[in-house]
């Protein structure tokens, strides 16, 4: 097979029909070029704290991304054969990048039809330059073209994260962690902001690895009683406030299920007694991190700080992959989530506060129409968060626009979220947000359902303002 | 910002293609200005007995829908302040109509993409002649425009009964209702056909407001002794008789789910010896529901009312708009509902019979060909009712037809129910189902699914000839 | 009404957007005429060992395909009226198959929008040559044109399966089965594929009719003592590889769970000891199926057969028609099926064994995006079905792509299954997977998401390709 040209066409994702193609062209021209606001993300501080360059295009672009390896292991490529690091050391053989990347290259065709491809293609294309497909062929070409521009200037993350016009980024972090790295970009002389945002699940969840040691580090860092309610509680309170002072206007929790509750406040104590104790059972866990939602969001009204839910992944679904990799190596999966219910202790006791904002997220689609758009048109406290994981693709989007939209309307949503460690393909994603929004509206316009104007006002809330609201950024 | 022009344009909700757009287009003619039959609803029959004015356009536009005061609510206004009236005298406070619609007025972008919206922009465009979009600066114009009208004979009820064109329209009473409104229209010389249908969950559920003084009246009005099974079981009879002959072809079922059961006498006589103390268990409660949809069936069976099962609310979600302001304020909550399991007994017992008609409802779409198509393409007795509440939208519509049509057909629907009690939206909620169902079979045909003959012969049958058939009217 | 002309038309199917119908027509042009490959189905092995004349236009159309009579059923027609045989000899009573076939003609209406309607009019007009529509008036012209064809050489069970340009066909055994019929086949000097696979579920399901019964009968076929674990499983490896000695390629496992284990030798054995008492409990049924998915994966481990497992029915939900009819009767009705938990034994023991195949189906879409894309992204051993039994039509077939590709991509699908016993279907049954296939790799090389040559060879695979190289054929 000869080298075919990689082409990112100019109307790549906008619906086919020409007069609603000629709409959309319309609405994204307005919002194409607007800042980037990553309100949820997961990419490293010490990326712009150090401002290092990065090593090769295997380890910037194929080793952190589970979207990639996931599909490659599915169609029987080893792990340890692109790279990745098993846990044991003694386990780990040094494996040529090159070569990883090769293995990427000849299996490239596996990723059609895949948000993953798309990502990719604009990060070749508009990142690199590059202009052929990538095959087997192209494969040294490839890594050599990219694994060179790494090491340039224009290629630091500093430097990405101003060519990519980043207004804003959040990064998320255990309350354990110090933000050393946010405060080095804090007090150098380069303007980027990059956020920290308060994720607590090593100190809320009883059944994370190392809790009992993660509680006593707590102290440490707080000079608070840890292991008593009242004194864990404050210590929350404290760690909540450093890491507001360090610019974190949001909070988020990665709990399996949406549980809360209320109990009061013997209840909490005499629960709390029995979780920190190393036997604890499965349901005083789910009940104690169903509790903690609602103390959270009772101190998000006290401090402001916006509430992100992200419940539904089973976690680490393969024991071999877990016990030889470790986490997030593409082996969650999604659960069937209830939201009425779950967030019903919660809602009685926050939710009718417009002041404020619970940001929900879901891994289950069926619950847009049925559960999240009834109750964010309702709750003043609740908002919808985009298209998640892996509904954060065009037709998930779409899919979230088409059930979320009549009942919740535009307005009770956030904008976009990125929700990525994968930094160069974050233009990438927010340009895909950007072009099927707008293809959305383009088609209510075609349809007599809303005036251009006002298309072309969401289509700007959509790219821009919802999010900067919303995250109070 | 200047005035906006308000246009309903001639192909909204049409399909962008210009092929199938000519289709539907064509179909659409057939169907416009077809009279309309609404088989289910809750406008009240005192407008149409008494025919008095409307008040203002607060009253009759903002007030009584849900649809709209949920939004703004979610969005942080108070319900106080558009006007609704607090459960408790001592916190009444009265609101300046003009004021409450001046909310709505500058908050109508929150509905962009709604089907609100859609309703709206017809009744102010359709309805009272209004050319300028509603904003904060057009909203006094709107209000003394809508509110003059009102005050004129061609706003009384009946007159608007009469320009809708509505051949029949479908009111809902409790077993308790002496009906004398309808009495009331059936004695005038007004010839608007206004039927009754029997909705008897206030002496049905257990768990309703006031059960067992619902009982000690349903006594009154019978005669029978309905704190035995057989007297309450007489009663039921004799009130379905007495509606009947005011009119009803219909029961209607509001349960919390679709929980069917088929107990044996001695078992039924002892729960509902269980169910009339007032310590009444919740497994009992649901157990008596399900054991009164059988038995209601049998009853349809014997005089011939078309039943129709609305479950899976989850109602009064927010303890403290419930507490301010009782029932039916926006805070009911779709759950995930099971139809296969559930009817199983009803079904066993008078599933087959082909002179039983029951409607089933869902606000859980996933049944949509999961489970109710699959159930009503096999059993005589089932049929679909239309997208119901969260989803009577657009988007709603089409996901109904896609997910029913290739495995219950289209003869195993019943055609659109509007279920409002928002009077002036009929016309346009039953236009929009036209144009939805119109731009459906368009499909089909530009596909070559179907001829287009057959289309317009559907469109004909969607919009007017199963209600009427499936409903007995 | 006159006779309307029946044509099918050539673009049916294909999208109604010019650009994305002529890139349609293009993809469709490569796949068109490419060979059926037919790796699951229920045709009957006889026809092809005995090669004998069908009888009649109502036994081979209408009294096998339970689409076509459930449909009818629905609507107030009785199965006996259809020729449909009663379980007892007592109540059956003859029809004659041309009155039969005048029901189906005055209510073939009924299938407008639904495959059967799709299915059958290409078995009217491409199969035996009619081009006027069914109606009642020309019933009796169908009727004596097919009974006629019927009695031709050209409409033979093997002349259709060679001008049906069919590859390879299999068909579903019980391991009790002796397979006379494959033997005669492969004996005849016709070269006509005609493949069985093992599917044991009269054997595994201890609440399957006659368990016991079966047991001592596969001890009989096998001489090994079934009545102990060691010797069943024994039995189980010497029938499969009877199986595979006669062509068998794939397993097949149809139970209403997806629930697996992985239970230890002593608790398997304890197990088998319990299911195999006529008193066995609904849990240990449960249980045992669930061990035996794991077992089965495991011996095909060992010889290489493929697994299929089809979860998710409730079988026989009308008792009246099970009573008077048997199985099979359009009286089965989809379940909500997890699969998330339920698989996670058998995949902890087998999901990353690349040289193993588990082909999942579903008959509740909505875990295509949550739950089965992301477990097939995954696991090596995973691959996903296409759209089965109700979800089997242009509209399910779309959702499953819609769903599936964005996270599974396309090469952990495996091409289309007709699933069927309505032999003459097959060839409409295909050519529909194609046409909506194309149509969606059409809108995705339109919507510049693909390039149209990555379309093309993606069209191939989808049609022919995947089938064959996931079934090992």
């Amino acid at each position: 097979m000869s080298m075919r040209p990689l082409h990112l066409h100019p109307d790549r994702l906008f619906p086919a029909d020409p007069e609603v193609r000629a709409i959309t062209r319309r609405l994204y021209d307005h919002v194409a070029t607007l800042p980037i606001i990553s309100p949820h993300g997961h990419t490293d501080p010490q990326w712009f704290a150090q401002n290092a360059p990065f090593a090769n295009a295997s380890e910037l672009l194929l080793q952190p991304d589970h979207y990639v390896f996931r599909m490659l292991y599915s169609q029987g490529v080893p792990l340890e054969a692109l790279g990745l690091t098993p846990v044991s050391v003694d386990a780990a053989r040094a494996v040529d990048p090159r070569e990883a990347w090769r293995i990427l290259a000849s299996h490239y065709h596996l990723f059609r039809g895949t948000p993953s491809r798309m990502w990719l293609d604009w990060v070749f294309a508009e990142g690199f330059g590059i202009d052929v497909q990538l095959t087997a062929e192209t494969s040294d070409l490839y890594y050599d073209r990219i694994t060179g521009a790494l090491a340039t200037p224009e290629f630091r993350p500093r430097a990405l994260f101003e060519r990519f016009n980043i207004e804003v980024i959040t990064t998320t972090e255990s309350p354990l962690d110090t933000l050393d790295h946010h405060r080095t970009i804090a007090d150098s002389n380069w303007n980027g902001r990059v956020l920290t945002a308060y994720r607590p699940d090593p100190v809320v969840d009883p059944e994370y690895e190392g809790f009992r040691d993660n509680l006593a580090r707590f102290a440490e860092l707080t000079g608070e009683d840890t292991f008593s309610y009242a004194g864990y509680l404050a210590a929350h309170r404290k760690r909540r406030a450093f890491f507001a002072k360090h610019g974190a206007t949001s909070t988020d929790h990665g709990h399996p299920t949406a549980l809360t509750a209320d109990l009061s406040r013997a209840e909490a104590d005499a629960l709390f007694a029995r979780v920190i104790r190393p036997d604890v059972s499965p349901q005083d866990a789910e009940l104690f991190r169903a509790q903690m939602l609602t103390e959270m969001a009772g101190m998000s009204v006290e401090d402001g700080l916006v509430m992100q839910i992200h419940p539904g992944a089973l976690r680490n679904h393969n024991p071999q992959v877990f016990a030889r990799f470790g986490r997030d190596k593409g082996a969650d999966m999604p659960m069937r989530t209830d939201y009425v219910h779950a967030l019903r202790p919660l809602l009685a006791r926050h939710g009718n506060n417009p002041d404020l904002t619970i940001i929900l997220f879901t891994l289950d689609e069926t619950v847009y129409a049925r559960e999240l758009a009834p109750l964010a048109g309702h709750y003043p406290a609740l908002k919808l968060g985009p298209a998640w994981w892996f509904h954060d693709s065009p037709e998930g989007m779409r899919r979230f626009r088409l059930s979320m939209t009549e009942t919740a309307g535009f307005y009770n949503t956030v904008g976009f979220n990125d929700d990525t460690r994968a930094f160069l393909s974050i233009p990438a994603r927010h340009d895909v947000a950007r072009r099927v929004d707008c293809g959305f509206l383009a088609t209510l316009v075609a349809e007599h359902r809303m005036e251009e104007w006002e298309a072309a006002e969401l289509a700007h809330d959509l790219s821009y303002a919802l999010a900067k609201k919303a995250y109070r950024l």
